[in-house]
């Protein structure tokens, strides 16, 4: 199995880091993509290794896509080929979570409307306005779409993503 | 099940912050105890709650105790309270796991002498001196100790976490 993490500089820090080490608990392959190759800086100073420039992920090479958020998908979003990425896993129905800010990535390209999510109490205006159908819960899962709103989140978050990542298995 | 984490100001951040969110994915109650009420801060800017005094905890109340790094355990080494803590854990052989400078707890404790232990490497003199039986590996179990050298074995560390834990359930 192998996951894909998307983000930028001005990653929260611990919605990157916590399911990048629990998927390599899990045995998960993890691949870091942001837009230049060398490293991404986290808000808190975590330094973190871009493993793909996001010009060289093929989206079919991995089980699920993590959407971190932080200040990071302000700058995500505007990736023709992030939201390329990011309708390519919806098309195959394959397993995207996002968290906190991460959701802004999924309404630049299109992909929440009429979709159950939630998301970084911030959010919520523009994730109204793009048509999704917003729940204020510590996750949300609707289909192979699973959102949480925050770091305190992140057992939820976690929870659903293995889940979800064991069914595919079987 | 629950589990207690011993820190201080200073902590090295994902070292706390990966454990217990883990723990909570899995259900697991998790206390944050140090010398004082309030909350602790890590190195990264992360702020914890304290849920308990360290002199409030009685042992008996968790399956494990988890010591992570930075510069907090310098601190927990001094506390007559927390070494007695940790002694406790080991009276009873329930799982103890320390990463990085964690283990620097447990040779003030008194406990490593004659155990395979890794620890981060500016504490393998000392580790060595306090008649530990020190491996370079991103995990070690020796019975019930658990040790990991540093953030990048996080995921080595909890998966030896989780095993411990699932066969002290069944």
């Amino acid at each position: 199995m192998r996951a894909l993490i998307i983000s930028a500089d001005n990653f929260e820090d611990s919605e990157l880091l916590v399911p990048y080490y629990r998927l390599k608990e899990e045995g998960i392959e993890v691949d870091v993509a942001s837009m230049n190759p060398g490293s991404i800086k986290g808000k808190h100073g975590y330094e973190v290794k871009v493993t793909k420039a996001l010009k060289e992920v093929n989206a079919g090479d991995y089980n699920i896509l993590i959407l971190p958020g932080g200040r990071a998908p302000e700058e995500v979003r505007k990736e023709k080929t992030a939201l390329d990425l990011a309708r390519s896993f919806f098309e195959k129905n394959r397993p995207v979570a996002a968290i906190c800010h991460g959701g802004q990535t999924l309404i630049s390209a299109g992909l929440v409307k009429g979709r159950r999510v939630t998301c970084y109490k911030s959010v919520v205006p523009e994730m109204k306005e793009a048509g999704a159908r917003y729940e204020d819960a510590e996750v949300v899962v609707d289909n192979n779409l699973i959102t949480s709103r925050q770091p305190s989140d992140l057992p939820a978050f976690m929870r659903e993503i293995m889940k979800k990542l064991k069914s595919k298995k079987t």
